[in-house]
């Protein structure tokens, strides 16, 4: 069947993006152990393959549906991040200009579970009703973590009829997806399962960046710039922030970089002891008469333990999520888990607070700044929200193409569509012997903290 | 001595500012417990009789020191609250405007023990040092709470020839400022003492506002739309924001009318229970489906001691301060207090959040906000900016017209001097009965909750 | 018959808010040509005697319409301002919360002309359509210029069987209010005609500010820090910014206050000439090596004229309007005009800039920058909001307690009525002896310019 | 000589990123007119082959001067453009970072005249001079544009022995850059000299994106959602934004792409005709009652000279610039052109204004914004903050590893350097037939208008 799609602009099917793009002449100039570039960097004993292409996305001549028979639903599932209204909008924007009548198009209620559960009927979706939300933040259709019951999920997408499920969510909700797909491809029904991969924390592996990255990072370094300003004005002023990022730094590095007023940025890929915090810490506030520090969620769960604060509550954290390979913000066997799977961490903020309080007394004024869910609640910038709606488009391009079992993401700044297993093996983290980690702390000059 | 303002524009020494300006019907209409509406409702117990007339601020054309031979000082004291720069910034214009030398303006660093604490130098503050100051949060000078030492403090006034002294503090800068200024008159010295009131809580008696209320409030409802956000996106969505006000309900109350998102709001002026904030509660969740509840970090101290939880840590509150008339907010007899003699308060925020999971279990999505320093550190905004002109305009006009022991402030509409024990005899309060207040909660439905 | 406002809080009917709260020892010290601070000052010609008292607004506890029989319109009229749509909402609010039925609730569309022209059918009001509009800039209404058709617009006053009209505009949206509460009485309709001031030039007699305006300054001010941005980043730059301000130089003068940065503020009551303003900004270029003016659309007419740029076209300025006492902004005989009756000015930026290049060839760096439209479009401030929906509120309250023919406004930090005839006698202007203007040019040691 | 990076994360000096990422099934699929798709389009007769490779930017282990005798200088060229500030700091930093005295770091004043114009002596460039100033607009050096006397440039390089120059510019900047580093050779003289390439416009071949970009779109969308609110507001209402793009209209479609709500979108690569424009926005107007139009200063030049106004005045324009292979936004021979040597172009903004006008006359209430000058003075967003602080830090790498004659740049997510000759050879343009194009087209059913 032909995509009614007059501007042209079709995508080839062979069309294909490489993943490989740098040459490296040694091992050591990769900046990973494994000695080879190609390979994304989880931790000191795991390294894995990349592929080396992707398919390129975006929409093909010959399309698989027919646009009038075909019935969709959404479903945004985890943690709040920016842009979830943006790329709903745009996946109803995008079914309807394919010719998708506006009543087949389905919006599942407060994540997974809505799938199924009686309270909360599905939404109708509209190009009205979804009018003005991208410049809102949240989520119109609600969200909740875990509820990923496969087979009673499996069942509405029998009984209602579904051709086609958009799935935005973690590496959690990817997981299921890649679930559902299984199961309804062995129960034989007709129905493309498409991912969208949201992580606040930005820690999918392959894709350039996450959606709602870009806009959490300009809300945190807010929250760094004004511990500079807490510090700076009080007496031996030293400032704290705790941001999101349970297993991968991305957050605090990078709002540390934008802002250029962190002094020492701990995540948790990079592991710090507080004999060498303490005097790096009290070092700077000899030198400069302040302080600033900007810590990860998940990092020092060593150190936060033994504090024995519960971070659940206070965080707005948990929004990466439990691929389980890593050590740290993972739950230790018995340890305890939210709903979607996710170890509860300790509070490495409030323990680092009282730490300083009580190693400095009064030689230090400590301010603690934790502004937790205002990053995951606001409207996005101009180049997320750019980002979202292309996601959209091109989770529905996918399929239909015909695509299934696949997620949508950017991949050296083109969009492509990759296999959702190949993106959930481990979280993506960043990489301590890496460019970026290697920007931040020669710029701040960060000793080693280990 | 004549002024050299070139431009005219003198106010007159006998202009005065009626503070009267409204007349009642009735005891009932003025809202007033008291049978009067020309008085302060401080509480139930205790009504403050107004003045009638203030003194109109503002430049005269004979001034009573020689510019070229005033060495003047300007120190900030207590919390950060935004505005402290432009105060500075406009304090030392105007000096030079008057023809006050560059090099006899001293900035004392980190509040009143600046002036004879050794570490810390007293800067020279220049147009230029100051120049764009105005637009950054924090103060230049540094601050801190207490230092109060007067004996200390009038030393130096003397040692350093200081005919004017600008104190820009919350109540306790504002009641060493007056001691500051007997001990001064007691001695002799030929130096004039005048306050600009600060308090981010709004809480200084008399004046229309307090510089920096309008920023922390736009602020403020910042994390109170993020709340909404959360709690409509989540199911059966509980969004909780802890704001600052430790006597005085005054951010929580105008943030709430401001973001028109509020189900809730708690102050400490108004009391209420568990049991019926839980059923309230519970309501509006049956009902909308969601609630955003905003607590003043004064509010429900009873409540929050059972919680057992500290607030000094994480709430970046403790602004207004030490008047000690009121229940709410204050010591108890024996409690801990801080540098600047407030009560250390339990916290509501972490306490009302345990409560609510704890009672709503998984028939609530309880997400907790603690802006806190965010608000304190922000810049200005113009309506602020220009606010603290002037008032920094005023310190100086009345200082160079011979008043000492006053402070400037804005009296219903007009820039005004008044008594220093004026302001300081209690912390202002929000009237429960009255319109604001009635405004808020006829606008939100909310019932009484005590 | 009884309010039902279950919290109390009511005003008296006779409670009175005391419009002179200044006593000034002499007339010069008052800044008022007339010898009088009792007044308000037009110009050097025109001086008006103020009231003594106004009533106070607020729910009464006798209202003399049945909530429950009550149909009501609001239409918004003139130029965008921002508020309109906080305001309209809270007047859909606190209709529906008196009891009036959500289907009796009409919006007028696209202005007064929305009364009769049919291609525009008024909307129906309820909660639900309103909710979420107040951080939304514009009007959900529309609006419109002109339409004035007093006797088409009573006719559906009958026709439709309206009890109460709001009309949110400035002097000619108030003017039609009160025409057409003549008109209503003397047909003897009962119909109550209350107004609410509106506009962003801030020239409306007798209240402390219009609503929008703090939101417009805010904006304003982002214009002249980019501007300096501008010019200090080029060789002698010089930055230009043309605001609104037909009549009355009030944004102008602000947001210069505001931004700190302006060199020369050239406002509609204060005259200056070419060579004097050529001299100034001259003599400043070689001091600081760059410059900035700001510059109010209705101020040097006599000199914009020669450039012969009508500025109906690029100025979002249009929109004070039309009381025509006053020569600056107003229409010459002949002129030509708006729908709204304003003078269609001569674009005084435009010539400016092209006066400055002219003059100074490679002497300066010229960029101008007109800012218009984006100004009024934005949403409220905080501080606006509030005031909004007090305003929204008090509307209907004053319908409620009977009153017709007034406008609601805060008079020294009070609510009140005020007979709408009293607030349209001329436009407000500033005081060039006033203590607001003297400020502005001693911060920024602006000469006499003419 | 060793670099002193003691953090390690050297970039081996062979180390190479692919600038050919994407494999094409055909021809069309690719959207290239010629045929490949690894060149860039540059219009329909001119495609220009992509090199396969670029060097990776960074540190290298091994440099090529001694930090302790450099003396290096740094020069802002061309119009405004957000980070200018940010990459002056992160030079700077890098510079004292690798060992470069304080006191042989040069800020030229005022764009490359500043190297020979005596009334403006270089600065001295400390880290103290540059604290703070990433959060400013502007660049702290000035800038200017033209100035390219090589000549006199090289001789002052000789003079004072300069090692390095880093030149800030456009395609302008970096041909100047291309001519020192030809002229230095010439003479034999060590001195390195790196580009980096700034385009608001974004028109710099062959890197992802400019710095600034990101920060412009984000400040243009808002005056696009500013238009939508006032066409909403307006009975028929018809917004009209003029942006920025002299050759490329990047910014146009990507703000619009963001604001979502653009009908219109008008840029120098795609031709339009007037009777089309009208009838698509009459079309639009009856439809949904109001309509939004986005221009780029650079299109429609056929239509706009027409009118006759030039735009050099009001529009902030200028940005791009003088490859002059294109035909669009280029100087006609005998076209006057401004210093940069850009054509200065007619303003299509006011034509399309007046043409709006004349055609809808009461069938359309237009609208008309120009934010020009505000959007180039703006802070940098997060995102191009670190931008800036890469290319900073990469250019003083580049010079370091011996690299002269060399720009850095962003390519496929990887920081290389490029030879100045390869990115100046033509501006980039946006491809009429590619993907990002068609997004918006279909996003906003764009139909063609040509």
């Amino acid at each position: 069947m032909a995509n009614n799609n007059a501007g042209g602009g079709f995508v080839g099917d062979r069309d294909r993006i490489r993943l490989h793009t740098v040459e490296f002449e040694s091992a050591e100039s990769s900046g990973a152990v494994c000695g080879d570039g190609h390979i994304a960097h989880i931790d000191d004993d795991t390294c894995i393959v990349l592929p080396e292409w992707a398919i390129r996305a975006g929409p093909r001549r010959s399309i698989y549906f027919d646009p009038a028979q075909v019935t969709a639903a959404i479903v945004t599932c985890g943690g709040l991040c920016p842009g979830l209204n943006d790329v709903v909008q745009n996946v109803v924007y995008t079914l309807t200009d394919y010719g998708v009548p506006e009543d087949q198009i389905l919006g599942i209620r407060y994540g997974l579970r809505g799938f199924y559960e009686r309270d909360n009927k599905p939404l109708t979706l509209t190009r009205r009703s979804v009018d003005g939300v991208h410049l809102k933040g949240g989520t119109m259709l609600g969200t909740s973590r875990g509820g990923a019951n496969i087979q009673e999920i499996v069942r509405r997408i029998d009984l209602w009829g579904l051709d086609m499920v958009f799935v935005v969510g973690g590496n959690g909700g990817n997981a299921a997806a890649d679930a559902i797909q299984l199961e309804v491809e062995k129960q034989g029904l007709p129905c493309a399962v498409v991912g969208v991969p949201k992580s606040i924390d930005n820690d999918i592996l392959l894709v350039d960046r996450c959606f709602g990255f870009d806009t959490a990072v300009e809300e945190a370094q807010r929250a760094l710039l004004a511990a500079k300003v807490e510090a700076t004005s009080g007496y031996r002023g030293l400032g704290l922030v705790k941001l999101m990022g349970r297993h991968s730094g991305f957050i605090a590095m990078t709002a540390s970089m934008a802002s250029g007023v962190v002094d020492a940025c701990l995540i948790p890929e990079v592991p710090f002891t507080l004999p060498k915090l303490l005097e790096h810490v009290g070092g700077v506030l000899d030198r400069k008469g302040h302080c600033v520090v900007c810590v990860a969620e998940g990092a020092g769960q060593d150190i936060a333990a033994l504090g024995g604060t519960p971070a659940g509550g206070g965080g707005g954290g948990g929004g990466g999520g439990g691929g389980g390979t890593s050590a740290a913000g993972s739950a230790a066997p018995g340890a305890k888990t939210d709903a979607s799977g996710n170890a509860i961490l300790s509070d490495v903020g409030i323990r680092l607070r009282d730490v300083f309080k009580q190693h400095f007394k009064a030689e230090a004024d400590v301010k603690y700044i934790d502004p937790s869910y205002i990053i995951r609640s606001i409207p996005t910038t101009s180049n997320d929200r750019i980002y979202c709606k292309v996601l959209g488009q091109g989770a529905v391009h996918g399929a239909f193409a015909g695509l299934t079992g696949v997620t949508v993401g950017l991949v050296n700044t083109h969009y492509v569509y990759l296999p959702i297993p190949a993106i959930i093996q481990a979280p993506r983290r960043v990489n301590p012997r890496g460019r970026r980690w290697n920007r931040l702390i020669t710029s701040n000059n960060q000793p080693n903290l280990s």
